[in-house]
């Protein structure tokens, strides 16, 4: 039995916790809000987030931030993307010793370009730092909570440190796989919102599963092309952080990105968009992010550059799709010739 | 404008004739149902296989064998797999010249495990095979004839063939790529049939986008595996004949290896599904040769195994899915350590 925070209790926040505490540690929940917090420890329940879910009666939650940072030897970062280094920040004074960190965000920082775990080293006292583990793959929390079968990878350049997180995750339907690459996993998550919101268009402009399929494909392509640029070791995008969330991301009506590209394809403007998802997409935040690492690193991108071009150019969205169908006649493994 | 002739009047084989007249080349489609030609020389329909498709009045057809082998430079053959070795037989007589041939089949011969293309080889006379291309990727037929943009590789260990066949092909809502990788592409083809089956159960079982995007993604894994036991580029499976297709044939319901696995997963018996679904199911065939295929190459394939105890070994598909999950604990990048 281990000692673990969750700071952040969205949906995935939860669902993670619930994973920790069906598997007997001692997990603290850690809400901004006391009245939700206080739902969990007296209803066993986040009705705003995970509607239908009986929480584990052993599951805690918190509203104290300092009891909730010293609980724990694991501190598992569920926060959105752009609260990453405020909370980092917000935890050092009270990090008496080293702890594991284990992040499960997805993004890239805009003008810095930075990945999650970087934001993190920047901003966490390394004497403090044990090791950071990523979390990513496939995985909704609505079925996750739903015991549905789930797989998941845990990346950490300290490969002791994925399989402690391995280790305490895993069970018999959430499977845990372990991977060094923490770069090839951190751009893959973040990249997938981009491709997913460019699937949502072709979705949006009628033009099927050959096109969608195609789209996954090249789309997967481009991105290790920029991961590969960045030190990525290429099969990683092959696996579940890279294809398998992908996939999931492009395929699922549940996706915010798919969702918000989807309406775009449909003539829709950015603006009404952003508007009528009423929540942060990330996918357009992170397409410009991508568009202007993909021309630092001078990697082909034909696809984010097409997106870019919808988002922010005024480009309609089938003549962006044209485009990218008219491209010079490319033998396939062209991309691959740098690996 | 070139000769063409297209072998078999299906849903496929007429598209393709399709694609080939709009490109303005001299195409003739042979069907071996006199009515068939008849009805698309008169009426310019296939009404049996493309309902609602007028086809281009350039495009003829015809029931005379002779006549179809003797009119073309370059053939293509788009018959069901286990008519191939027939086709290439019948022909023999009429080939006075050498021939480049395409085929668009799917599938391994049982028991000795051939590929298409070298089945073709075993039949056609050296001498008179100019080359032979593989013309793979996620592709309904239906999209196809809506002009909706379409992505295929061209394959051959020839890469002059393939680029001609890239030429003949190429329009602006269809985009053919070239690859060398001939064996790459064939057992992409083949064994997405069988984890198509495989997602068809998960689906069928009710286990969520989470398990359909693993399954997807460790099917890519095992098929990659597979292929390069037998010589095949790693790259190809992260292509469009390989992942590509994959995705095609996962994530439509018009699959017909999909739609009975998900019968299957909701409880029907074998033989009911095969019956109720009517048609060959190719991915219960190939299931078998690649179960077989991966014990002779010495090569872990789980999802197959677990296929191969549902079709035939009568496991329950619920018991199967949850052995794949109850696996020890890996390192994600494992299957990639022998590329």
């Amino acid at each position: 039995m281990e000692k673990i925070t969750v700071l952040g209790a969205g949906s995935w926040g939860t669902a993670l916790a619930m994973v920790l505490a069906n598997n007997n540690h001692d997990c603290l929940l850690w809400s901004h809000r006391e009245n939700q917090a206080s739902e969990i420890n007296e209803d066993h329940t986040n009705k705003k987030y995970l509607p239908d879910t009986i929480l584990p009666l052993n599951l805690r939650a918190t509203n104290n931030f300092e009891e909730a940072i010293k609980h724990a030897t694991t501190i598992v970062i569920a926060v959105p993307t752009k609260a990453i280094r405020d909370v980092c920040q917000d935890m050092i004074e009270y990090l008496n010793e080293k702890k594991l960190f284990v992040h499960v965000s997805k993004g890239i920082e805009p003008d810095s370009f930075k990945r999650i775990s970087e934001m993190m080293e920047d901003e966490l006292p390394s004497s403090n730092v044990e090791a950071i583990v990523v979390l990513s793959g496939p995985s909704h929390a609505e079925e996750v909570v739903l015991h549905h079968p789930t797989t998941i990878t845990a990346a950490s350049s300290e490969i002791d440190a994925a399989k402690k997180v391995q280790d305490l995750f895993m069970n018999t339907s959430f499977r845990v796989y372990t991977n060094e690459d923490v770069v090839g996993v951190e751009i893959g998550a973040a990249l997938k919102n981009v491709i997913g919101l460019a699937a949502g268009i072709v979705d949006g402009l009628g033009y099927g599963d050959n096109a969608k399929a195609a789209l996954i494909t090249r789309g997967l392509a481009e991105i290790s092309r920029l991961g590969i640029s960045l030190g990525a070791q290429p099969y990683t995008f092959s696996g579940l952080t890279g294809m398998g969330d992908l996939i999931a991301t492009c395929t699922s009506v549940h996706s915010r990105n798919w969702r918000a590209g989807n309406l775009l394809g449909k003539g829709a403007s950015l603006d009404k968009v952003l508007d009528e998802i009423g929540m942060v997409v990330e996918g357009v935040r992170t397409t410009k992010a991508a568009y202007q690492l993909a021309k630092k690193q001078q990697v082909d991108m034909p696809i984010t550059e097409a997106l870019h071009g919808v988002l922010f150019e005024g480009v309609h969205p089938k003549e962006a799709v044209d485009t990218l169908m008219h491209r010079t006649k490319k033998h396939e493994l062209d991309d691959f010739k740098s690996f």
